[in-house]
């Protein structure tokens, strides 16, 4: 059961943001024309998330992209598909305004995070409707004749239903109900559909700089993410950076007999929870030497931005059944500027009824680490290299050798993971950035205004060979359980985004 | 390739053990017998390691069960199937010798430890005889023509070849040599196979209460567990006892994403390495309160037993590929008689490729304790209970509620796995234990004695019902990767095991 209070803390919330649509033209037509299409515009969701999306599924991703290229083609808009040799498509398409002086360009992506279909209550790639959401005993229910209405608290669930297909409908429906109201278009307008962003972007750079002129524009609007947790709409200029990092230890060449080697040959297991643990205090605090060094202090601006951001933690450890939060008593808006550095995985051995009676031959753990401005990426994996030597280790970088194993007590294979970010902030003060504000709050009411958003964007990737600026314009509900299993999202958002995107996209 | 020191240091361990086997004239027989019918006994041993034998997959336990029902009948001995409701079947055999006033039982079970298919280099239930160990680059070649010989190097590759299903089969082979030699049996005899050991026994206690007569026996010969790492034969005199815990401790709710909530809620993966640091300092010393309180001290024959053994660590280490050992400078043969506290494996999201951008909804661990003469395995588990109390865990037996994880910042399942054994040290001074080393050396040379084999055995489940004592015949290699993947036996061993229990056999 969804808690009461929460469900009515998020439905005041939203009640300014409902009424304040009515200001923007084109968030009206929007509006007006959604209302008229609803079915259309789901079926058209729902039939891009029949298609898997996992980055490294050729075949797939290449499905996915000409099914948005037939998308942007049935608007008359001629698509191009554009790649550098082993990456993935961008998806491009253009709208030319007579006598625009500058160029919009809207990104969202196409590829989905990796998946375990075991762990989904339904299949990932099968779309559903549910009444709610399924940890709330949402029930699947079909999807309502074309010409009647959707329930907006009902929810789609698939891979890449928030994270991120929704922005790449939502912003063709917006197209759609401008031209069809009329409504004038100021701005050059590119669509740009990537199809690796989980697989950490790493082709974009390479594509953006060999085709700068097809890609240039003055501003590129990011849309990704979640809207904030009151479900108020959220404006992030810049994203935390990324990098990822994978850990093995070593026990004895093969599983060994526990009973037989216990208490003797070292376990991996426990070698690895010993590194993990010297890496942050019990506070969350990251214990890696000049970690937090070099880092660029939040401005006035942004200061206040993240001074009057509503508190929701207490709300939100409700909805994530959190007894407690990592560097309490400070806020969620608060820590989420700072660098963090995250397990993503453990795995040695087998647990449970799977388990043996052995020592486990290795030991794995695979970390994310988020950065912010000043932090570069390869230094901060030199100082998590650094950190593990340190602690003892002899690190290399592939598997260790025989000799390498009997030559060190205590032996990693540390490998940094394809594609990183470097964390960016637009600075909040920029003519463009204040002129997106006013747009953004004309459809949708008082946004939430932050530094950067938690989660990694390849903003950088972006601004650096092309020398333009990001903003991120997020639409999903935030309770998306985006990159994990059950993903979903919530038809009032989609209903949301479109308004939104049309305000944006006649700004 | 193996390494060459070490083999050679092998091949001089055995040469005493080969010229011994003279001395006994049922080793005698027992060898004449087998270079006659290699492959026969072989082919018993193949066509009952192709049936799979999970203890939990009782389709297959009942089809291991009548295959070893029907090599007993084909050697003129009635088998009875003896179980209780819910348990797998112990295989049962007798062989009545007129004028004894003995009765010896053989003890072996046929089922084997849980596995992974995907790891091992060939099917684990479609045996193969390989040229060496698979690590040294042992190719598969056919079984030898009947009539033409196996080279005792040779190893056969399937779950059970070694743990346990070999000393079922050189046990029929043994009896088959000493009939048709025609050497006098001075003991009754019986064979009892059981089907759960690998499943911690948890049946067996109820099964001997109920039928005590039936099972009833001057001494329990355990045949089970690997000789020793020199290959000389060993004699265990007992064996540690055995308790394992499965704990689980939570993050959010669900995988919640690492960038948008990274810093702020906990991660249960880091939780766990804290909370399992806490457990053992860096030596390998147990932390848990009152962990060691009440242990037996080893008897001063027990302690001149530990001395004499072969200090095989060097040689160990590099087979294991092992750059340090816990408890170092303190030998194998010496920290083997102390309590362990191992790690069997980890869980938490999922590492390399496979995972996501999570901060994961939960992380767990499956420990195995092994336990000393003196602690009881339930007030064990009761300390490592208080112990993560003591880190400041709730701790709960089944999956936490929503308000329990609401109102607890750290909180842990703690399930204590089925079945648990005491650890059991028969008195090496027993007549009846000084006669089992008499006879076992004159089949097999001098033999290494320890207290207690460092692997669990039910032997307390046999003793505590019977009021009898146990002592452990082991015949498999050591480097048998018993319970991991690729279990192998080497031919050798099968050989010398024959010979062993036709010893033992006639005593």
């Amino acid at each position: 059961m969804i808690d009461k209070s929460l469900l009515r803390a998020l439905l005041l919330s939203l009640a300014p943001a409902i009424a304040a649509a009515q200001t923007n033209p084109a968030a009206q037509a929007a509006r007006t024309w959604r209302q008229q299409h609803e079915r259309a515009i789901v079926d058209e969701l729902v039939a891009l998330l029949g298609i898997p999306n996992i980055a490294r599924d050729r075949d797939n991703i290449l499905r996915n992209a000409d099914a948005i290229s037939a998308l942007i083609e049935r608007r008359g808009l001629a698509p191009k598909l554009v790649s550098v040799p082993g990456g993935n498509p961008i998806v491009f398409g253009e709208i030319k305004t007579p006598g625009a002086t500058r160029t919009l360009v809207f990104y969202a992506h196409y590829d989905g995070q990796p998946l375990d279909p075991r762990e989904w209550k339904s299949p990932p790639f099968d779309p559903v409707l549910r009444t709610g959401p399924v940890e709330a005993g949402g029930t699947i229910v079909p999807l309502p004749a074309p010409g009647s209405r959707f329930d907006p608290e009902w929810r789609i669930y698939a891979r890449s239903a928030a994270d991120d297909k929704a922005p790449i409908v939502a912003l063709l429906a917006a197209f759609d109900a401008i031209r069809a109201a009329g409504v004038a278009m100021k701005s050059n307008i590119k669509f740009v559909f990537e199809g690796e962003e989980e697989a950490t972007s790493i082709n974009l750079e390479r594509t953006l700089a060999a085709n700068k002129a097809l890609f240039a524009g003055d501003l590129w609007l990011m849309c990704d993410g979640p809207v904030h947790q009151t479900r108020r709409q959220l404006i992030a200029f810049g994203a935390r950076g990324f990098t990822g990092i994978d850990i093995t230890v070593y026990g004895p060449r093969a599983d060994a007999h526990s009973g037989h080697y216990g208490n003797w040959a070292p376990n991996p297991a426990l070698t690895l929870a010993r590194l993990l643990v010297s890496m942050k205090d019990d506070k969350g605090r990251v214990l890696v030497d000049h970690f937090y060094d070099g880092i660029d202090p939040l401005t006035a601006t942004e200061q206040r931005a993240i001074a009057a951001a509503p508190d929701v933690d207490a709300t939100l450890m409700k909805e994530l059944w959190l007894g407690s939060t990592d560097n309490a008593p400070r806020k969620l808006a608060d820590v989420i500027n700072e660098p963090s550095l995250n397990i993503r995985g453990l795995a040695s051995g087998h647990v449970g009824n799977e388990a043996s009676n052995v020592i486990p031959a290795s030991a794995t753990a695979t970390l994310d680490i988020r950065l912010v401005k000043g932090m570069a990426p390869r230094l901060t994996q030199t100082r998590v290299i650094d950190h593990i030597r340190k602690q003892g280790f002899f690190v290399v970088d592939r598997e260790p050798t025989k000799e390498e194993r009997l030559a060190h007590g205590k032996i990693a294979k540390v490998t940094v993971r394809p594609g990183s970010y470097e964390a960016v902030r637009t600075p909040m003060d920029l003519p463009i950035a204040q002129e997106v504000i006013r747009v953004v709050e004309s459809a949708r009411g008082p946004a939430i205004l932050v530094p950067a958003m938690g989660g990694g964007l390849p903003l950088d990737s972006v601004e650096r060979p092309l020398g333009t600026r990001t903003i991120v314009i997020p639409m999903a509900n935030h309770d998306d359980n985006q990159h994990g299993p059950d993903e979903n999202l919530r038809i009032q958002n989609l209903w949301d985004g479109i308004e939104l995107f049309a305000a944006l996209l006649t700004m």
